[in-house]
């Protein structure tokens, strides 16, 4: 039964412990190293650390850079960790081997796949986005439209949609690429990763996903999309640490002509050969730049350790449980403070997080005016429920299944009432100042 | 008395003991944790672990990260870090702070800066490098030349100079950037970082400098020589780790115009509006991308916490001391194989590094051919002396001076004779094969 439709259900702490203690995936708990007393809704930012990272770092740092020094670009094979950890990432997004390659930052990473998807559509001056796009793709593709534009005698042109219903009345023959985030990073609403390819793919343009807030989310299907390329980041849902590098996808078909932008030696096909010229490597491998910051690469290297035991089946059902949880707890309990969900209500097109928002304004209920978001996130977090806030008023919450708990969000909701109920959130420590991440 | 200059002068293991007795820097040492029976002489390419690495990591692992989770991007400073890094590394190459900020990898930071350069000089065609450089430097200005100069209606020209003495011929008012690297990769060969500075400036050229062989080996005085844009490394000198994040320099007065190639968030002037367009942040931080990379940059800030307690001077006395050594050994030692001295004898055009070659082919003293510089670089690697080859011919050793003593020096070439009198690189295991790294 789910349980976002069965508001008739009586749910208490003791019906999410019985939930928990069912759960096939309440083991990877124990894989992670979390403080006490918190309950992390927040792993869709930046992901809780694995328990086997210190020491595999430290590894890497005492014995593969301390004693083995220059030898352990062969011996411990450094060189190939971007395109062996690619390897690793393919399966959670229906990739093939050999298709996926680290990169540096995402927004680097989307400038080497947006140049070289542009450069496969020449004469199109047009590439599409969103308006609700992270705010980084939309500027890096501005570095795009004026770079990869500049041969035909000025910027390529952007056009943003709000929504894939407004795909229709952007996309035409003038189109060369379109890059759409598949969850986005504020709602949490979730594209039809198929469709709007397929709709793209019409029109004549190519497809690049942003999987950002995808990829140890929800299922992804880059093959079965038939998608051309995608980036993604491994430092929220799947725990690589703080800044880890992102990925590269490159459907095999493409890769033999595609030429990204910054033509690095590591993407070279002969790197130790010296030459003057660059030619670029055979398959994915032509996407690295330079040489790859291993110690976050280790970081990554150990939370991909835990993702090889994941069953992605049961982390999609355990996600719409922990979020349609959410949902319902929020809409049964919170009810009386106007707060709306803004994310989807329909599963199918939710992501793994929920965005909530105070509506109304002046008295309702006793209260003299409506909640402010930052100050109740300020406030549930000094009491260790830890979500974030997106200006202007979303109240974010991320639900990494392999860590959070039904009785996680069962103590969630508890502690958003009791901040509401007896409003410490009008405390002054909680008013906003400064800049917010 | 230079010691090479003396070849009168007897020394012996005692005379380089004396040496490090009276060693100034030779406290150091002591900051770094080499493997015993290891004479490390690969620093110009993967620089030695710090002590105090570990244990700094693994906090930013464990606390940073583990506990304190996403409000380290406000309560650890993360957010900050490439800028306040970069100005920790400012004082190493003569550079003011806000001048100096942290990259991804040095290749990708030659793209940003080389593009904002070009951009600098519009109308201006050439670029100009030298076939010397490190060929990535070539391969990302490949890059640029496309992109950049696309709006010209083609790529811009390149023009490749073998060393400062060929600049007249190729600088006009044609060239918009000459980017060289101030230390050579192979032979350790220094530009006079002013005067070819100046020369540039007089064509009406914007200079880039590579600083990847310079930072921590010898000084730099960017602000002395009135240069526009630098790059370097942290990971070979500096200590930073391996793939430690690169450095960008812009000179004050170009910051307010240069425009970067890679335009993301966390270079914008207000990251956390979450606004639609891009708008570059004050200073040299619009030279940032996406998010860096933090647990690479934890050992790249332990690192720089060694290098706040050097001083330049002594590091540069001791790094001459340490070449004179090693060639004045080589002169006396080695002759009777051939050996040839590629990097300069004379101290003012030198690196800290030096590279050997041997000469001459059949018969000599009673050898039937000439030794091969590969498979005796693995051979005194097989007895402890770590350094490096390049292809064809050349081997390299690097001599940095805050881990590598006299003893160290006078040890390796006895090994390097050893393995010559004995023949042992003659061994089949040292034969070559595949890639080098």
């Amino acid at each position: 039964m789910s349980l976002a439709t069965s508001p008739q259900l009586t749910i208490d702490r003791a019906t999410c412990a019985a939930l928990d203690a069912a759960d096939p995936l309440a083991g990877f708990r124990e894989r992670f190293d979390l403080p006490a007393g918190v309950v992390y809704l927040d792993g869709n930012s930046l992901g809780a650390l694995p328990r086997a990272t210190p020491a595999h770092v430290e590894l890497v740092i005492r014995e593969e850079w301390g004693t083995g020094l220059i030898r352990s670009w062969n011996d411990a094979g450094w060189f190939d960790k971007p395109r062996a950890l690619g390897d690793r990432i393919a399966p959670l997004i229906g990739a093939a081997q050999g298709e996926v390659v680290l990169g540096d930052s995402t927004s680097s990473s989307l400038f080497q796949v947006a140049v070289a998807a542009t450069r496969l559509r020449p004469g199109r001056r047009v590439i599409v986005s969103e308006r609700g796009s992270f705010p980084t793709d939309l500027y890096i593709l501005e570095g795009v439209q004026e770079l990869a534009g500049a041969d035909a005698g000025g910027p390529l042109e952007r056009r943003l949609i709000d929504d894939e219903a407004d795909l229709d009345d952007v996309l035409g023959d003038d189109v060369a690429v379109v890059v759409l985030t598949h969850v986005n990073y504020r709602t949490g609403r979730m594209y039809d990763l198929a469709d709007v390819t397929r709709r793209v793919h019409e029109a004549g343009a190519l497809m690049v996903w942003d999987l950002c807030h995808s990829v140890g989310a929800v299922p992804v299907d880059l093959a079965g999309a038939g998608a051309d390329f995608a980036i993604g980041c491994t430092y929220k849902y799947l725990n690589g640490g703080p800044g880890s590098p992102s990925f590269i996808w490159v459907a095999e078909r493409h890769q033999a002509e595609a030429r990204p932008a910054l033509t690095g030696w590591h993407g070279h096909a002969r790197p130790f050969d010296f030459g003057l010229d660059y030619a670029p490597a055979d398959g994915v491998a032509r996407f690295r730049v330079g040489t790859p910051q291993l110690l976050s690469v280790a970081g990554l290297e150990a939370s991909l350790d835990v993702w090889a035991d994941v069953d992605l089946e049961a982390l999609r059902e355990k996600s719409l449980r922990l979020t349609e949880l959410f949902i319902s707890l929020v809409d049964t309990r919170l009810a009386r403070w106007d707060v709306e969900v803004v994310s989807p209500r329909q599963s199918a097109r939710r992501g793994s997080q929920v965005a909530l928002r105070f509506g109304g304004d002046g008295m309702r209920d006793g209260l003299p005016e409506t909640a402010d978001g930052y100050a109740v996130m300020q406030a549930i977090i000094g009491r260790g429920v830890i979500g974030d806030f997106r200006a202007p008023d979303l109240m974010r919450f991320g639900f990494a299944p392999l860590y959070v708990s039904h009785t996680d969000v069962w103590d969630a909701v508890a502690v958003l009432e009791d901040v509401l109920a007896t409003e410490t959130w009008r405390e002054p420590r909680f008013a906003r100042r400064g800049a917010v991440t």
